[in-house]
C-alpha cells in the first residue's frame, strides 16, 4: 500500500522571536523524526510569527528570518519539512519552504493575499503566481497557504487536477467563535470536491488582538476527518495517509475526470518538482493513541480568552497581573480567566471602594478573591476623590454633579492600578465588555486604563453565560451567585443602574451585533423587531464613542468582527443614517 | 484658438457628511458657472470625504452617497463636472462621475489602489480596468484618480498616447513636509513626458491623522506650472487651456510619435466616449487675477498643524480646547497653534503646578497666556498628589520613590483636564512631540490624556524651529525667550532634566528618523556616525513603548512616516536586532 506518514506541528510562535521560533521548530522536527514522520508541516510564517505587521518593512528583519530558515534546513536531515517564512526575491512573499534531507528543495508563494478584516497582506506581500506539484517520497503533493484553500477554483483545485493526491495547507488562521466548525465544513467540501487528502496545520497562541486556535485537521478525499490537533494547545498530529484510496476514489468518480479535463484545457499544465522519488520503506514506530478534547461553543470561547490572556502576559514579559475587582460580573469573569491562564499566585485583585460602593459589592469582591485563592488589596479612594473635588471646586463653581464626578472616581481607580503597575511591574487587565466598549459606557483613562482588555469583544449577555459555564466546570459557585444575580451597576453615583443609561442587555446586545458586526442599517434593525427610538439611541452612542475605542487597550477577538484592526472607523465622521 | 475653461474646486469635505459635502459641491458649481467654466473638477471621493474607512462596508452609506450624486447631477446644467464618489456595481469602486449638462455621461474607476502607508484601498475597492478618452466640448480628455498618475506607464500615458490632450487627475493626497514640491516635480515630468496638460485637483482639510493640503495645479505640456491653488485653504482655480499648443508640441517631438506607436501596438485601442462634441463658443467673463501664497518648509508645516487642529476640533463639534500649560516649549507651541486655528477666545490654558514646578515655568505659562490673550486657570495639584501618596502608602511600604510618583503627577493633570472636558465640553489637546512619543518618554493617561495630539509627529528639534518661526511672524516673542532657552525638563522630580533619560535631542532626532521613518537597522545607524550604545538604547526605548502609542490620541501626520495607520507594529514583539 502506498502511504506517507505526515506530521502537523501546531506550534505557538511569538512574533519577532525568530530564534525562539526556529528553536521550537527544530525541537518539533526531532520529535517528528522519532515518530518516523516522512513529511512534517509547520504553520504559515512560523519563523516570524503571525502577523509580523510593519516589521516586514525592516530589511534586517527579513534577512534574520532567512538566516533562521538556513539553520532549520541544516537541522532537517532524513525528513521533509514544510515551513512558513518570508522570502525576499524581487519583492516579499508569504512563502512555504520545502526542505528535504537538509536541503532547500523548493518554495511555494501564497497566491491569495487576504486584505480584509484583521488582514493587511497586500500591504506587504506580492502574490505568488504558480502552484506546482511537489513529488515527495513518490507522492504528488500540492502545497499552499491559508487563504489559498478558501477559493474553490484556487490552488487546491489546480493542484488536484494536475495530479496532486494530497494538499498540505499551512495556516495562521485567527479564531472567532465557531470558526473551527466552519473551517472543517469548508475543508471537507474542498477535499471531496477535489478527491484529495487535505492536511491543514494551524498556528496556536495569542498575539495582541488575535488568538490562533490550532485545531489542525487531516481530511480524507471523502471529506472525513481522520485526525485532528488540540484546540488552544501546541500539538503534533501524526497520521499515516493511504494514497491508494485517493486513486481508487478518482477512478470511480465521473465528476473528477470531467472537471480535470476542463481545468487542464483552461490552465497551463502545472510544473512538477521532484523533491524525492522513492517511497520511504524504513520500518516506522507504531503511533500512540491520541485523545483530542472537543469544546462546546462556550468552552471554546472561554479557552480562547484564557490562551489570549496568558500569551499576552507571558510574551510581553510580565509575570503578574492586577485587576480592579468591583464585585461586578465583568471583573469577576476576568479574574477567573486570569487565574486559569496564569495561576492564582500571579493574579492580584484590587478592591477600590468609594462611598457609592455597596456593601454587597465589597463583600462579593472579597468572596471571589477567597474562592480563587488570590491576594486582594483594598484601597479606598474616598479621600482622594474628595481631594479632587476640593481641587476642582473653584473651577466647578455653580455647576451640578454629573458624569464628571463619576469619571473622576473611575480615573482614580485607573491611576491606582497604573501606580501599582509602575511600582511593581504588574500588568493591569481591564474588565470592560463589548456592550460597554461599543456604546462608550466606560471611562477613558478610568476603567479603560490597562494593558490588555480581556473581554473587550464579549457582549454582556455572553459574559453571564461564560461565568455560569465556568462555575459549572468547578461544580461550585466560584463566581458568587449574588454577582450573577444582582442588577448591573457602575456604582459611581447613588442608586445608579446600567439600565438608567443603556437598554436592557438582552435588547442591547442583538442591536449591537446587527449594527457593529453585520453593518445593518437602523431601518433593517428596526425591521428585526426593535423599538426605533432605542435603535437610534444605541447607534448614536456607538458612533459618537469611536474616539474612546481608538485609545482603548487591545483585547481578544472572539466574534467575526471585533475592534482594532478588524473595524476601522474614522473618529471625525459626520455620517448619521437617516 | 481651441481652448477650454477649466475649474479646479479644491474643497474641504468632511468624512460622512454626505449632504454637507454635496451642498458645498453645488455651491462651487454655481461659482464656477458664474465664471464661465466649461469643465469643473472636484477631489477624489468628494461626496464622502476621504478616507471613509469602514463606513464603506455599510451598504446604506454607499447608497446615500449615490443619492447625493444624483442631486449634484441635477444641479449641473450647462456645465461638465467631474466629481469623486463611490460606485457600487458588482463591487465597490473609487470612482469619478463625469456629469454633463445635468446628465451622468460616464464614469471612471481608479486603476491603481494604494495599500501602503496610511492607505488601505484594497480593503474596500475593486480596481478599475479601463481608461477611456472622454470628448468634452470637442477636447480629448483623460480622467484618472490620485495614485493612477504616479505610475509612469499608467492611465495618464495610456490616455495621452490614445489621443488625450489633457488629463484631469482628482486627488485626496495627504500632506507631509515638502510633498507639494515632490508632487509638482512628478506632475511636471509626467506632463512633459506625455506632452499633455495635467489638471491636478486636491482635497483640502484635516481628517483625524491626515491633513490634505490642497495646492491644486495646472501644468502644461512643457511641464510648466500655469496655475495653482492655495495650500491649506479652500480655493477655486480657473484657467483657460490652450489646446492648440499641445498639438503643436506633439508634432515637434519625435519622442511622442515613437512612444505612441509602442503603446498602441501593445495596448488595445482606448475607448472614446463622447460627452459633448462642440466647443463652447459663448463669451466668457474675464478671470480675476489671483495671488497664491507660497510657503517655505517651516511655514508649510505650521499651516498644516493649524489646519489639522482646527478641522479636528470643528468637524467633531467642539468649540473650545484646553491645554495643560507647563511653561515648556511643547505646550507653548501647541497653544499658539490652537490660537491660530480657533482664536484666543476658544483656547483655555490650564497651569497645574506641583512642588517640582519651577517658578520660572509657572511665570512662563502666565506670560504665554498673556501674550496670546487666552484665559489661564491655575489648578495646583499638590494636595491631590499627597492624597495619592497617602492612599498608596500601605501598598508602597518599603519602596523608594521612582517613576511611579512622577507618573501620578502627570495622571492627576490628565484627570484634571478630562474633568474640565467632561464638565464643560472642552476638548483637551495633548502636547507630546514625536521624540517623546516614539521613545515613550511620556505618561500613558497622564500627559498623553486628551482628544488630539497636535505635535505628535513633530520631532523636538523641529518644535524649536516652529516656535522660532512663529515668533518671527509676529515680530515679537509670543513664546517667551526663556521657554526657548531653558533646558528641557518634565519637572516631575527634583532637578529633573530630559537629558537624564534621553540623549540630547540633536542626537536623538536623527537616530529616530533613521530608525522609525526609514526603517534603518542599528548597524546602519551606527555607520552614520552615532554612538553604538546610544543607538541601541534609543531603539530599545522605541520598541518597548509600542503599547503606549497604541493607546495614544491621534495626531497630525507631517512626516513621511507618522504613527497610527502609517506605522503598524505589533505590541507583542520579541524582535531585537542583533
Amino acid at each position: 500500500m502506498r502511504s506517507l506518514r505526515v506530521g502537523l506541528a501546531q506550534i505557538n510562535c511569538t512574533v519577532g522571536d525568530l530564534k525562539g521560533n526556529a528553536t521550537k521548530i527544530c525541537h518539533f522536527i526531532d520529535k517528528a523524526k522519532a515518530l518516523g514522520v516522512d513529511l512534517l508541516a509547520f504553520p504559515e510564517l512560523a519563523i516570524t510569527g503571525y502577523p509580523p505587521e510593519d516589521l516586514l518593512l525592516k530589511p534586517q528583519f527579513v534577512n534574520d528570518n532567512l538566516r533562521q530558515l538556513e539553520l532549520i534546513q541544516k537541522h532537517s536531515s532524513d525528513i521533509t519539512v514544510v515551513v512558513g517564512f518570508i522570502d525576499a526575491k524581487d519583492d516579499l512573499y508569504n512563502a512555504a519552504a520545502i526542505i528535504h534531507d537538509g536541503k532547500l528543495a523548493s518554495k511555494y508563494y501564497k497566491t491569495y493575499l487576504p486584505n480584509y478584516g484583521v488582514f493587511d497582506e497586500n500591504r506587504y506581500f506580492q502574490a505568488g503566481t504558480y502552484c506546482p506539484i511537489f513529488v515527495i517520497n513518490g507522492v504528488n503533493i500540492g502545497i499552499n497557504i491559508c487563504e489559498d484553500i478558501w477559493y474553490p477554483t484556487g490552488p487546491t483545485s489546480l493542484q488536484a487536477y494536475a495530479g496532486a493526491e494530497m494538499v498540505v495547507n499551512i495556516n495562521a488562521s485567527p479564531y472567532h467563535a465557531g470558526k473551527r466548525k466552519f473551517r472543517e465544513r469548508m475543508l471537507a467540501t474542498r477535499a471531496s470536491d477535489n478527491l484529495i487528502i487535505i492536511c491543514y496545520v494551524n498556528l496556536v497562541g495569542g498575539q495582541d488582538e488575535l488568538v490562533f486556535d490550532g485545531g489542525s485537521m487531516v481530511i480524507n478525499e471523502r471529506g472525513e476527518l481522520i485526525a485532528s490537533g488540540q484546540q488552544f494547545e501546541e500539538d503534533l498530529v501524526v497520521v499515516d495517509l493511504d494514497l491508494e484510496s485517493v486513486f481508487c476514489s478518482r477512478l470511480n468518480d465521473p465528476r473528477h475526470r470531467k472537471e480535470k479535463l476542463k481545468l487542464e484545457t483552461e490552465e497551463k499544465p502545472r510544473q512538477r518538482i521532484v523533491v524525492s522519488e522513492g517511497e520511504n520503506l524504513k520500518p516506522k514506530p507504531s503511533l500512540p493513541l491520541r485523545e483530542v478534547k472537543a469544546y462546546e461553543l462556550l468552552a471554546e470561547v472561554y479557552q480562547a480568552l484564557v490562551l489570549g490572556t496568558g500569551d499576552y502576559v507571558r510574551k510581553n514579559g510580565f509575570k503578574k497581573v492586577i485587576i480592579g475587582l468591583s464585585g461586578g460580573i465583568d471583573s469577576s469573569l476576568v479574574a477567573v480567566i486570569a487565574v486559569d491562564a496564569l495561576g492564582a499566585q500571579n493574579v492580584i485583585g484590587i478592591s477600590m471602594p468609594s462611598s457609592y460602593s455597596s456593601s454587597g459589592s465589597k463583600a462579593d469582591a472579597q468572596l471571589l478573591a477567597q474562592n480563587l485563592g488570590i491576594e486582594l488589596k483594598v484601597i479606598p479612594i474616598e479621600d482622594t476623590f474628595n481631594s479632587y473635588l476640593n481641587m476642582l471646586a473653584p473651577s466647578f463653581t455653580g455647576t451640578k454633579p454629573d458624569v464628571t464626578e463619576e469619571n473622576i472616581q473611575a480615573r482614580i481607580r485607573g491611576n491606582v492600578l497604573m501606580a501599582l503597575s509602575n511600582k511593581y511591574g504588574w500588568l493591569p487587565l481591564t474588565t470592560g465588555n463589548k456592550s460597554e466598549t461599543v456604546t462608550g459606557y466606560c471611562t477613558l483613562y478610568g476603567d479603560m486604563a490597562g494593558g490588555f482588555a480581556v473581554i473587550k469583544d464579549v457582549p454582556k449577555t455572553l459574559v453571564y453565560q461564560l461565568a455560569r459555564y465556568r462555575n459549572s466546570l468547578s461544580g461550585k459557585e466560584i463566581i458568587p451567585r449574588s454577582v450573577l444575580e444582582k442588577e448591573p451597576s457602575a456604582e459611581l453615583a447613588p442608586n445608579q443602574r446600567d439600565v438608567d443609561t443603556l437598554p436592557p442587555y438582552e435588547i442591547l446586545d442583538p442591536i449591537l451585533q446587527a449594527y457593529v458586526e453585520e453593518n445593518k442599517s437602523s431601518t433593517q434593525i428596526v425591521a428585526m423587531g426593535f423599538n426605533k427610538e432605542t435603535v437610534q439611541r444605541v447607534i448614536h452612542m456607538v458612533d459618537k464613542s469611536e474616539y474612546k475605542r481608538r485609545q482603548a487597550a487591545p483585547g481578544i477577538k472572539i466574534t467575526p468582527r471585533a475592534f482594532g484592526k478588524d473595524r476601522r472607523l474614522p473618529i471625525t465622521n459626520r455620517y448619521r443614517e437617516k
